[in-house]
């Protein structure tokens, strides 16, 4: 089944090459811009009161996937949907960052993670009661030997 | 921009009335399954190591939106993105689910909130490192007036 998404905005940030960006949000204290395009502004009401958003958007630089694919946080071979490398069947990506600020169409936010022009899907309001889960077990990732010269703040985002 | 997303798998549920689906994930013990393309298993590999993992879906009965919106859990009308209300410009939704068992093209879920058929977009390991933030600010969620009636188990899903 097919489905067409789109673009409801475009999100800034200050990274312009994909070998730049930082692994995840969690990582990142990149400043960014989500604008909206005018006509989807009014749903922004209310946005203001939660102090972290989850940002729904392509990766519009994935071109193709592989199913089978090795991280940038571990050195072993792991099936794509145990990690979060952004070339995928469906190439939807997402990141929790913090709201700063609110304009009419735009959003000043911390914690970005994405490239320069990425296309935005949607945004959906950070809840803990429904997002949080603190006891969980995280396979490969838990057990890595991390390879601390590929981590950090200015690596391959959600390529772990 | 348009991007054309096509469904890996279907997401199987004790739901089939619309009506009768839990508010979030976080309020349904309900177990389902789902079912993952033949062409796509392999990118399963190592999933089995997460106890939590995230599941991205279109939500295939949405087919119009309203900017503003009455979430379910609120008496007063709020911007569509300050609420994951299921009717949006691009129906995407999200849900954090508990995984209890991986066969070869089959995942079994607990804590699922979707309609019986839904189709599944991505699937991704769910890490506290990236996707947990407990200080935070919930604006009207926090403030809302409880609508006990209108909560629990056996309400609509995705709506507060």
């Amino acid at each position: 089944m097919e489905f067409v998404m789109k673009s409801i905005g475009v999100i800034h940030s200050p990274f312009i090459d994909k070998n730049q960006t930082p692994v995840q949000p969690a990582f990142s204290n990149a400043v960014g811009q989500v604008e909206i395009f005018p006509e989807f502004a009014e749903g922004l009401q209310d946005l203001e009161g939660f102090s972290h958003i989850i940002l729904f958007y392509v990766f519009h630089e994935s071109k193709d996937f592989s199913l089978r694919v090795k991280p940038i946080l571990d050195d072993k071979i792991h099936g794509l949907f145990a990690t979060r490398y952004p070339y995928r069947p469906n190439p939807i990506g997402f990141s929790l960052v913090r709201l700063l600020e609110k304009e009419a169409s735009a959003l000043k936010i911390e914690g970005i993670d994405v490239l320069d022009g990425t296309p935005l899907l949607d945004i959906k309001p950070y809840v803990p009661d429904f997002d949080v889960v603190l006891n969980t077990r995280v396979g490969w990732y838990g057990t890595r030997i991390q390879n601390k010269s590929r981590t950090g703040p200015m690596q391959n985002r959600n390529e772990y």
